[in-house]
This record gives C-alpha cells, structure tokens and sequence, in this order.
C-alpha cells in the first residue's frame, strides 16, 4: 500500500485494530463463559450457570462480525504477507472461540440439571485442569492480539499439563463412579469438561502459526 | 479479473478448483476416519481402530496445504465476492474438519484401550446417531463442493435429530452403568463419541454460510 496517501493506511491499520479488537472481546466473553461454568460444576454455584448460554448470541454477533469485516479488508485492503495471515489466524480462532463458548454453554447447562456431587470427588485435578485451560485461553488471546509468539509458545508447551490433570481426572472420575452407581449421572454429565481442552488446544495452535 | 487475459482467469479457476479439491480430500480422510472410529467402539472392531490415527497428519497436511494456497489466491488474485467467501469458508472448514478427525482419532484410540461392552446395552441409538453424523459429513462436503445452498440446508435441519439419538443415547449409556458399576470404564471412554457431533454442526454451518 507505499503508494497511497497516508490517510488510507492508517484507517486501513485502523481496520487490522478493529479486526484484532473483535476477537479480543470475543476472547474476553468466552473466557468469562469458561469461568463462570467451571464455576457451575465444580463450585456447584447455580447463578454462574445462567450466564454461559445468555452470552452465546453476544459472541456469534461478534463472530459473524469478525467474519464480514475480514471479508471487506481483503476485498478492499489486498493486505499482503504478515496481515495477510494475521487475518486468516483471525478468521479460524473466531471461529474456535465460538465453539469453545458453545462448550461452555453447554456444561453450564448441564450443571443446572444435576444433584451435586458428594464429598467423596475431590474435584482438585479438575479445578487445576480448568485454571490451567483458562490461563491457556487467556495467554493464546494476548499473545494474538500483541502478535508475541513466544507467549504462544508457552501456551503451545503448556498443552502436556492439560493432558495430564486430564487423564488424571478421568482416573478419579471412573473410581468415583465405580464405588456407587448412583453417582453415574451426575459424574457422566460432569464429565463434559474435558471437552473445552481439545478446543482451547485448537485456538492456541491458530495463534502458534500465525505468530 | 474481467480485464486480464483469459489464460490468467483460467488458471485462477484451476486454483480455486484445487482448493475446494483439497477440503474435498481432506473431507473424504476425515468420513474415513470418522467410520472406522465408529466401528471400532460399535462393532468392537479392533482393525478399524488402527486407521483413524495413521490418517492424521495426512489431514493436517492437508489443512497446511489449503491454508497456504488459500493465503496465496488471496495475496495474488485478490478474489472478489463470491470466490474470497468461498475462500473464507474453506479456511473454517479446513479447521473444522481437522479436528473432527482429532476427535475420530481419539475415539479409535480410545476403544482400543478398554473391554467390549455387554450385550446389556443396544447400541442402537448410538449407530443411529453414527450413520446420521457421517451422513450429514458427507453432505456439507457435497455442500462446498458443488456450492449447493439446498444440500446445506438439509445438513442444517439434520441437526435436530442428531441431537435427538444423542439425548437417548445419554440416558441408556446412565441406566446401563447405574445397573453394574462394573461397566463404568468402558460406557465412559465410550462416551466421548458425541464429541464428533457438535464438530460436524460447526462444518455445516460454515457450508451453510457460503452458500
């Protein structure tokens, strides 16, 4: 764009601002969405649970927002090499970022439909797992919207910790089960947890390539 | 492009045809692993467990190779309307699709790991939920192929009936661990299937949203 008068690359960078501005406050609103159902199943908390589902129609706004305004930088901008890819990078995490925020409306969800856990679950494997998943989120959205790839990186490396409070968790879960039937429901439901890791590994590999 | 010469158009419609051939590729991998998984946990087939994981970095070269080529029609076409959402469209897909053979993958490595279940549970509802998600996979990737708006909506309705099998599926999955502790392990490892479902929504409405 050396050729153009210098108004129009700074609203055009303005434009790259905008794009990078959506996916962080779809990135805030996810992460709230994640807390706020950990928060419903592992603190049995009832009011955390209502907002998960209530913030979906705020994030697929942003989604589709995220979407068009992409669309209308490549039709109008041309944007080449590091934009170029900073906005492909931009298109896939929207679009990871609203699935991990669809999980987390999910749990939230089913937290509401089920008798708490009793004492007997510890629920330490998966309150570390859930911390971790959040810093990841948190870390993978920074590193996106400073375009800082050793941050990226740590979230890259971080991915085997989460693995392991997984299998950990699983391990906990099944013995739990095991030692009295009536405790299948609420711990299959629970269960569904996991379920924003391979998500949350998802949006972090996005950033990892485009950093 | 209506002022360049028509070799140069043609070339570009070779490019966007490689790219849609591509995720067309990456679709027909992803179908496979996504039925051999199933067979592996259903039919307690462990040949078809084996499959699933060997294809995965087969597809995520493929979704490295579209990413790239996709960067490249961008940067040196500078598509407009119809082809640059298309173009959108394919990225999103490529991830969508990427990770639902994560998922298959998990899936068959999982069956592997644990003891058939007994003739107690049907599984009828689960092979239902099976043959409908690889049905509705197929079709959105007929959907984008041949950019078919009607084909889309169809996978986008199916949705519904997914969600349906999966809601019995849960509840028989319940009473039949609640029945014998003993069936724990295997009806939870076993559960992690529906995770391909939500990942299959996300493909048909990225090929719902080009259309």
């Amino acid at each position: 764009m050396g050729n153009e008068p210098a108004h129009t690359v700074t609203r055009y960078d303005q434009e790259l601002d905008r794009l990078r501005g959506i996916v962080a406050r779809m990135g805030g609103l996810v992460e709230r969405q994640t807390a706020q159902a950990i928060a419903a199943v592992v603190d049995q908390d009832e009011e955390a649970a209502i907002e998960p589902p209530e913030l979906d129609t705020e994030v697929d706004a942003l989604e589709r927002e995220a979407e068009m305004l992409a669309i209308r930088i490549l039709a109008l901008r041309a944007p080449m090499a590091v934009d170029l890819r900073m906005i492909v990078a931009v298109l896939k995490m929207s679009g990871d970022l609203e699935r991990i925020g669809d999980y987390a409306s999910s749990i939230a969800r089913r937290a509401m439909k089920v008798e708490p856990l009793d004492g007997a679950f510890s629920f330490s494997p998966l309150r570390a797992m859930a911390r971790l998943v959040q810093e990841n989120l948190h870390k993978a959205i920074e590193a996106m919207v400073e375009n800082d790839s050793t941050r990226a990186m740590e979230v890259w490396n971080a991915d085997t910790a989460v693995d392991e409070l997984y299998t950990a968790m699983f391990r906990e879960l099944v013995t739990y089960m095991m030692e009295d039937p009536q405790r299948v429901y609420y711990a299959v439901t629970g269960n569904m947890l996991p379920a924003v890791r391979p998500r949350g590994g998802a949006a972090r590999k996005d950033t990892h390539k485009e950093s």
